[in-house]
């Protein structure tokens, strides 16, 4: 009886009360910043830090793996169904000729050094060209093929390259790089000026891409894209060493959208890496380091 | 005059609204899932589907890149500070012979297929020691050398590992991989069978270390540690064909954890690859593939 007395007596009050919690409700959680929308603003937030260093272009990747994904049913294969498999011709060498030739291809590799000095030697072409060629003979995923090599040898164009990779790479050294890095990077001795890139005689820029496409316009996807291309990058710098020549595997952070647009790449082409190709200078240092032993890097079972 | 008179009436009903208001919207707030908790449900839910496959060994990760983050305090320098730099001795190779090295390299490489059958005809380890100590000398960031060769050459061994990729694969086949890829994948006659884990008289498994540990026990960051492990991986399928030998690149999608555990590999080891190594079958076939030409995977400035 008494609850029915207070409902009877408080019925308009309680209904405002209702009404006034759903509406402050509702806009609290209209305003109130999903973890998508945090991320966003300090995108916007990075983005305006990079716009204000006074650049132009956009920044911004015109293709993301949303877009990736959205375009997935347009993709078309990247292979002829009915692909031929054929006998393969294979030439058995003997055991000891394998030890041989396996033992020397160590020996030959072992001797390779990262290098940052270069001297301004030509290099013939013909020679940079069978290192390409060679790079582009490793697997890849579904047979796609995944990369681009721009070798540039222009010296023009390296300068370019230079001012944009150092202008980044100082702002790499002094805020985007976590203390610990710049920490273990110090023992090498490299710093933010990158005098290789226009020391050398040529710089290789390895772009990854996304997907291709086919002859009729349809879209090839390139599935494990950057694994094919550094195993690739692999065989590039075997080739490099054993043609007789020097080279450091570079990552420029935070360069790729610039250089891309510079080298007027296509926006489904990402940078992975960059090395400088060359004859070490006379004066060539290298940090004194050794390699861990077979026992630190192989398990046998 | 009416609104003082109306704050006087209603104040108690007034203040009961305020209270219910927060009161509520506290609790929506609190019950309302962040996109981390819906990313963490949903994860929990692809753990439960995976879990009723029937296997009993957790398939987590017990270190996640938040936890990387977390430690990063922890680690401490990979190189001493004051690394002594050294002159780098060069014998520099005339422009002919470099032209002949580089364009027989090529030859050579060209000469290499992806191999998915394999002789069961047995190969020196020493071979197998020459060919992981050449991927050995591949460069990585910081020199922090972020790979573990795992060589399996005990049958027994052998079968285990085939029958958990089987397993998975067929998964992989039938559930996780989009048509698309499946679509692409059949020209290639790969299927979730793979006789060749068992065929082949050895099997590589590289795995990336996201960290490893000082003789101090303190921790040692691995920068970069998956694109230097492909890059590795470049230099091993070049020292596989150069030695005389076949192998197939693989990446044995969500198979990782519980090989890791068989092979009793610590947890910041991941599985990259596995490459399965031999003489190929008398019988054996490749696809009809062409490489794209030199114009087609570089551009010159």
């Amino acid at each position: 009886m008494f609850i029915l007395l207070m409902i009877q007596k408080y019925f308009p009050q309680f209904l405002l009360t209702i009404a006034c919690c759903t509406g402050l409700v509702f806009l609290f959680r209209k305003f109130r910043p999903s973890d998508e929308q945090k991320q966003r603003k300090n995108a916007q937030f990075k983005e305006k830090l990079k716009m204000n260093k006074g650049r132009e272009e956009n920044l911004t990747d015109e293709i993301d793996d949303k877009d990736m994904q959205d375009m997935e049913e347009d993709f078309a294969p990247s292979l002829p169904e009915n692909l031929a498999h054929i006998p393969f011709k294979f030439t058995k060498n003997s055991h000891s000729e394998m030890i041989k030739r396996s033992g020397e291809f160590y020996e030959l590799m072992n001797k390779r050094r990262s290098v940052r000095f270069f001297s301004k030697d030509p290099v013939p072409e013909e020679v940079i060209r069978n290192i390409i060629k060679t790079a582009g003979t490793s697997p890849s995923g579904a047979h796609t093929e995944p990369w681009t090599f721009v070798v540039i040898k222009d010296p023009q164009m390296k300068q370019q390259v230079r001012e944009v990779i150092e202008e980044e790479e100082y702002f790499n050294y002094n805020k985007r790089m976590s203390k610990q890095w710049v920490a273990d990077l110090k023992p090498l001795k490299t710093t933010w000026e990158k005098k290789y890139l226009t020391e050398a005689p040529y710089l290789i820029l390895v772009f990854k891409q996304l997907y291709s496409f086919n002859e009729d316009g349809t879209r090839k996807m390139h599935y494990y894209n950057e694994i094919s291309v550094a195993i690739a990058t692999g065989m590039l710098i075997t080739a490099i060493h054993n043609a007789g020549l020097s080279t450091v595997t570079t990552s420029p952070l935070q360069c790729g959208i610039r250089l891309r647009s510079i080298l007027e790449r296509p926006p489904q082409e990402r940078l992975v890496l960059l090395f400088p190709v060359g004859f070490p200078a006379d004066d060539c240092t290298v940090p004194d380091l050794e390699r861990k032993p077979l026992k630190d890097i192989c398990v046998e079972i």
